[in-house]
């Protein structure tokens, strides 16, 4: 399926190459205002402007409003959004189609549809399709900024709402962002890289033991976003050199806020009055300019090919506000099961 | 919710000191044998029998039949299978009723409840409930075991259906276990570990893009196991340090097989031909025998607690089978959803 | 799937002549006391006691707790029920193994599992599983009895909280009951009925337009209830005669409240503030002691069957406890999406 | 939720007098032909051309694709389909914004968003929407009728597919509708009306015993089409008068074909290998030309009001392509289920 979510439930469609990609999001309550300027800086983010190492191909993205807004302010109903697919050259695509690149879907979208699929640039598997995650993102952010968590689940931050935030921690394995980048371009090759996400101003108890836990819905969604290749919860994967008295959080007062926070403000899979901390790994962009083998389909030959196009050295670059959104999306969706965000605004 | 899957759909339910844990298992195709021999090798590799560093309570743990099953068969009717808690001593519990025990859900729980919680050994957020899902993976596993995937969905091996198999990498930091359990015995503390987790003989195709992919399902019920903290698929956080030309693995035959592995067996949330390979990251046993400081909700002051009880020093020991089955769950129901399992076995 | 319900939600199992049934029920608030005596009245309207008309097979049908309570209260974890089947006479079924019952499930449910279904007195079809469902909906209706619905959505009646009844309007064709019962007696026949439900206290607004109107997921669980052939809301079929002068209900005070209830308290999908009234059909009991054609899968001839053992002549009246069941199942959860019902009660 | 459906899964937005409204279908399979003509004959049928009745607002209602085919053919990704909102009068509705309509969903649409909602010609809540669900279900025709049930699943009809088909049995209580509708044109009055919906062709065993039962499923999308007040399966509501022995369909060959249909192919919530069969029930329109009290919102006084504007005397005769639509879309998901449609074509 191409949705997620329990009450704050989204789906999304659209091919990289087809006319547009976009987004329904139902569940959101009445009330929020809305306008095209509260999507501009995230959608702008996303795009990595003239930022070095992100792709040439630049979309105007700006979100088209289908359905649930009146008088710019939501209603209840399905929010659906567009955002129309303008700068695709489909022709740089459509000489591969016998030729599935190394580390895209190709292959195996080729192998699901029986040869129906929309080969045009990844089709329907484009991280195209993220542009609407970031537009869904900025909807549950604003729900996010204005809300006031109740007993009995109190709150540590008595004002500002809950904030998501993001950085790129490495790119390349190098700390210093641009050393990393540099390297990319000097190797003529693509890299990927760290990024971490942190939510303050969280209620105590958001999540549920075993398949609703935080990690299970967070991890759930940040799989969604192509090219992630693992997530960890605070200390996470080191956590597993430690020793337990070492890791656990000591609870000093009520509030449920420790020192350390080496579980990441997740523990029985509910939050526990902490900031939610959690990292994810981003492969290198498949897309490379150095020439690789990759099988021929045609003549059933294995041929060397060199990715053309416009492509990103380094997409983890513009990971982070797509990282806020699915964040976002998700705890807004617990806050809504937990009746800690009401239906109706006001 | 305590449920997960779209076809074969699973829900737990029990406490570790209440009378019974169980699951109820919707969804499994007619005409499968079981007996209860067919549950006890993971049920005793669960327990971890008399393994050095696993905890002394020793439940029998024979799964009780209670619907679903005639003649010994699978029905196509929800399968209920209760597993008693025999040897449980709440007195244990009772007495930290006031003291939650750090790196435990009991402080979480308490405010989730409002105090209504059964604070018994953890309750409803006991790892207990893992037998359960080993008893579904005992039947998830079975039904790949005997599975012969279709075209469109070419599989690689002829024969021998989907196996999947998991190890301990490392516990404590260290890849000779014994001498990692013996660092936690000497420093009378708790160790954690990593484990990777192995399937052969899937199809190509499985798992959608975006939410349904490969990656985001099983990430999602991986974390439904207790003392998770991170996951990662092939190459995973090491990806974030490679080159793409490094990272892509060369398509060079029409079965999808490629020498190296780099991609885990996952590529656009598709399963592509090859063995499926993630690992995951356990934190250490939060019961460890050090003393340490918490609150005392009553005195509302801090306190030293040492957590007695019958607890492992390192809780991955007990990881694989779960780890296996709560796999073998969500590759059921990828086949099932792409009509790789038929609803009627014969 | 054997569930239903979106955050109350309910997994029913069993078979008639297994060993038990069952339900687990997810998402019911913490802090519910709940003890064996409060299921007593519903279970024993369902049994139907020594009424005439009903089955001479008497079970004691006591619910067995599993998990969920602690202190006789509700956790918040999904609270497991079970109900032995004590007194089950398979031989009386095994014979007809080869004769599929006339208007009982046997045809379909062997074509369905390819054999292998259970099918000893209708098996997981059986009408022994609604058992289940009035448990659930003891629950819910004693959780729906406290309730005091907030602003925007207002309630008319300010005390007493949702109360749900139903009853018979006839049998057999017959407004006096006994009349009925006696014709179907006199011709040694069964007979079916038509039974209303009514809810009061409701607040304006549960429901949503389209698939989860009102009628949507009322009608969804109602035709879950074995024998039901046809629901209608408010007037019903008989709106379908009359003028749209007629049929509106004139809105004249703000809380909703019309002097007619033609719409039965659901327009556009949603409560408006007026008592929810709807009528169902249930057809004559299957089992008939006249003789009936059927086909005999092992001669493949049809032959001459009455249906013996011990059965009900007319099922309709061991439905109103199950029909209140349902629906008190569905308005919970309705309230708990609408914020209308706390998570945690106190 | 404004999403149904398990494998094939619709989700409707969009409003009255907004842009658009539209649906996106997901999980449809892949290889399916569909072109702009596939739709016009459904949607001019809801339309109702120049009929006598029927409102003078015409839309052209042609579908705008936006995602999901590729070269005229389903891709497997979602399909979205757009249908722009030309011929919208606002002020029509506007200046009626503080007089809820009586039958409408003015008043609950209002409780329910908090004044926020799109009050503009029934908003959300309109019967403009269903032009959406009749696009998706020319799509689930269209592969019901070129679907070949297999075994163990037999199906009577050896060709021509799954059919479905409607009429409309009566208006206004007349089986003659043109003397129903002239009732109503004399009285200056709206009317309802009684359809039938049939489908043949479909295999045995589609459904399952309980939630998930052919009526419960069926009737819960039909209830989503506004104005539906009941529905009955095969005799239905007339079963409740009748004697199990004449009720009862006699299974006389291996086909599970009847000669008496009383059960209208559905038994234990399974089909039975006969065709399916029931009918629905709709009230005469809201809008109806008779002067009505109502609530003025702003004076909290009672007026009079005659609902002005463009609308149907009998909004049953538009019903049937969309109650066969909705049938479509349910027996799609139905046949998904249990394998009988494959998810890639060929």
């Amino acid at each position: 399926m191409n949705s997620f979510g329990r009450i704050f439930r989204i789906s999304i469609f659209g091919e990289s190459h087809g006319e547009s990609v976009g987004i329904v999001i139902d569940g959101c309550p009445a009330g929020l205002p809305l306008t095209v300027d509260d999507f501009l800086p995230d959608l702008e983010r996303r795009n990595g402007g003239t930022q070095k190492g992100t792709t040439p191909r630049q979309e105007e993205d700006l979100p088209i409003f289908k359905s649930g807004l009146f008088n710019n302010t939501t209603t209840g109903a399905p929010i659906t959004i567009l955002f129309e697919n303008k700068n695709t050259r489909s022709t740089d695509y459509e000489k591969q189609r016998a030729v599935p690149r190394p580390g895209h879907a190709d292959f195996v979208a080729r192998a699901k549809a029986g040869g129906f699929e929309d080969y045009r640039g990844s089709g329907h598997f484009s991280g195209r399709l993220t542009v609407a995650l970031v537009a869904a993102g900025v909807i549950a952010k604003k729900l996010l900024r204005q809300t006031s968590p109740q007993t009995p689940l109190t709150r540590r931050e008595a004002d500002g709402g809950i904030i998501i935030s993001s950085q790129i921690l490495e790119i390349g394995g190098e700390k210093d962002l641009d050393k990393g980048l540099q390297k990319a371009i000097d190797k003529k090759d693509s890299i990927g890289g760290i990024i971490e996400c942190r939510a303050t101003g969280l209620p105590i108890g958001l999540g549920e033991p075993f398949f609703d836990s935080v990690e299970s819905v967070l991890s759930h969604i940040v799989f969604a976003i192509p090219a992630v290749r693992g997530i960890e919860f605070g200390t996470g994967f080191a956590a597993a050199k430690m020793l337990g008295s070492e890791h656990n959080d000591a609870i000093e007062d009520m509030s449920g806020k420790t020192r350390t926070n080496h579980a990441g403000g997740v523990v029985g899979g509910l939050t526990n009055g902490n900031e939610l901390v959690f990292r994810i790994a981003i492969k290198p962009t498949s897309s490379t300019p150095k020439e690789q083998n990759t099988l021929n389909w045609e003549t059933e030959k294995v041929e060397t090919v060199s990715v053309k196009g416009r492509h990103d050295l380094c997409i983890a670059l513009r990971v982070p506000p797509i990282l806020e959104a699915v964040a976002a999306i998700v705890l807004t969706d617990l806050m809504l099961l937990e009746q800690q965000i009401k239906r109706v605004l006001s």
